[in-house]
């Protein structure tokens, strides 16, 4: 990984990212259709009309991103650019990698081998101090721990690697620590690791942004190791998305009449693997870092040469709608039974998605909205 | 399994099994020799001699047996013969299955589905209730509950099961039940279920008599759970020999911080189903149940006809001790070592095994008895 983004550009990443409608996925669809943000932005308005928007999205201004940049220098947070050197090779590696990730800390950090440990915020005494011991255990190994800074397993993770290395990915903005109390946490794990948000600086987390934070705290990790999850608890959402991502899953078992493991068991009955000490994680990991890595170059099933693909008539706009409903249904399925060149297809949900009439699920699959 | 002994091949079937260095593995060896019980206990003597027995080993007289006959009947104990109707399918195909097995309560018991809980004697109160649980809602579903009588795990999975059906296989005689104060729960699992020994009736259990009587428990059922275990633990030892008998190990998931939770773990590391509810065993064993069940008839390797099949050799009995050592080797090597037809190999051991010179382990393995 190596080419830096120029000021500006990085400044054009951030104003796209930051525009209405444009999440990872459309972010990665607009620069693999346009090549530079700065030809996406000029596309933005006539996009988002073409797919039907009432009113165009709401595009980030230069001015608006500029004093983003500005208030981030000032809390030491700085913006780096999926496929600039210091982004975490790992996390480029995900289908959804935030395009920019603001991270404040040590960024050396995001280049160890690192492995998650997340649980329940309400953890039991015994939880809270297994997790610390282990996060200390696998720190002492080499590895950096990933987590969310919450409450509970979360924080005791933090604890236990802050002289090792830890990284927190956080579900609101640096200037945004949740929960509040933490805020000396997070300090101290910038000392010597590394918060990382993707949200801009004073976003509040609301309550969808954790699920979607989770996909960073696997994606950073080679593995994910949960400790005390509840049924329909968010630990297990990561241990999902992990499992998505081709990360591995460990579990820690716990008693079957502690609710509070009721999760983490279940992970273990689909397979997960078992958890009682250090040794049980590293020695899965081991031949996992000494992969050689590479990074997926995030390539479309279906390349095509940058630049304008021409704009799709009414007929090839209604046919791709006709086709699409709630149920995610695959890009390639829309190519093959629309009988349109995938350029065509591509760009006609580029449009749906701009004019917020289409979402992006994982594996190349789209849906219309909801409304 | 179909026919039953008449009391005088029974009372002959006691006396060889009563009689010095012939344990399971030998009388059958002895039974598949010589046919008759009767025919067996005529040979020991020789046999034993031309092992190198220095003096002959003490035969079991009929006098003996037909006292030990009495006194049973007297405790409303039977014994049970291998291959006649009431003797449990699943025990009689293990390899060192009881030739004899003294029970007492319901006999019909022993034909039901049955699934085994054993565990830690220091038992925590969570693992207690969760035993007791476990087996009541195991025997509501229609499974015998086996287990070993033994405080902690075993007796709560006993009195989970009282009333839907449990057998308690015990390491000692049915007038010396072990622990003491569990003589009541004893007296209450014969009025609805079984009590089951192998040894004599006030045979005093000693330390290695446990290991030996968790065969018995793993051998009655399907499955065993193990409910708290810590290392090097008994519950372990009937988990490995169910691995050996082909049954289901399921462990139940608990606190890596307890010591009694130890061995379950590990366990669950080497891939033992995890349990946290009875659906759990109930769901991997339905279809073993449905299963036709067929006795495998104890075929030997190289099947012989019955009858004496000449007396070795000095030549040929020395080339086969030459050949045995402390450390367990296949009948089958020791055949192919030695060049001598399977009868004399198979003989040589029968009479190295009523010297007391030789040890029979699981796999057709043998070893000399280290003096």
């Amino acid at each position: 990984m190596g080419v830096r983004l120029s000021d500006n550009e990085r400044l054009d990443w951030l104003r796209l990212i930051r525009s209405q409608n444009v999440g990872p996925r459309t972010f990665h669809a607009l620069i693999h259709h346009y090549g530079q943000a700065r030809d996406a932005l000029a596309a933005l308005p006539q996009l988002a009309r073409r797919g039907g928007a009432s009113a165009p999205g709401r595009i980030c201004t230069r001015a608006e991103a500029e004093r983003e940049m500005t208030a981030a220098r000032a809390a030491a947070v700085a913006f780096v650019a999926l496929g600039e050197p210091d982004y975490p090779l790992r996390l480029a590696m995900i289908d959804d990698a935030p395009p920019l990730i603001a991270v404040r800390g040590k960024l050396a950090t995001l280049a160890q081998p690192t492995v998650a440990i997340v649980g329940a915020r309400n953890a039991s005494a015994a939880g809270i101090k297994f997790a610390e011991r282990l996060a200390r255990e696998l720190g002492e190994a080499g590895l950096v721990i990933a987590s969310g800074l919450a409450r509970g397993i979360d924080a005791a993770a933090h604890r236990g690697s802050l002289t090792t290395g830890t990284v927190a990915a956080i579900a609101g903005g640096h200037n945004s620590i949740y929960p509040p109390e933490h805020a000396a946490l997070a300090e101290a794990i910038a000392q010597n690791g590394v918060v990382l948000s993707e949200m801009p600086l004073d976003h509040e987390p609301r309550a969808r942004d954790f699920p979607r934070r989770n996909r960073l705290i696997s994606g950073l990790a080679a593995g994910v190791v949960v400790i005390e999850a509840a049924q329909r608890s968010g630990s297990l959402i990561t241990a999902r998305m992990a499992l998505e991502q081709g990360r591995e899953v460990f579990a820690v078992p716990g008693s079957p009449l502690d609710p509070r493991c009721e999760g983490t068991n279940n992970l273990l009955k689909q397979g997960a693997a078992p958890v009682t000490e250090a040794a049980d994680v590293t020695a899965a990991l081991r031949p996992i870092f000494e992969r050689p890595q590479q990074l997926s170059a995030q390539e479309p099933d279906h390349p095509i040469a940058p630049g304008d693909p021409g704009e799709p008539g009414h007929e090839e706009r209604d046919r791709i709608v006709a086709l699409l409903g709630p149920t995610p249904v695959g890009i390639d399925d829309l190519i093959r039974l629309s009988g349109l060149p995938p350029a065509i297809v591509r760009t006609v949900l580029l449009e749906l998605e701009l004019a917020g009439r289409l979402e992006r699920h994982g594996g190349g699959l789209v849906s219309l909205t909801a409304i």
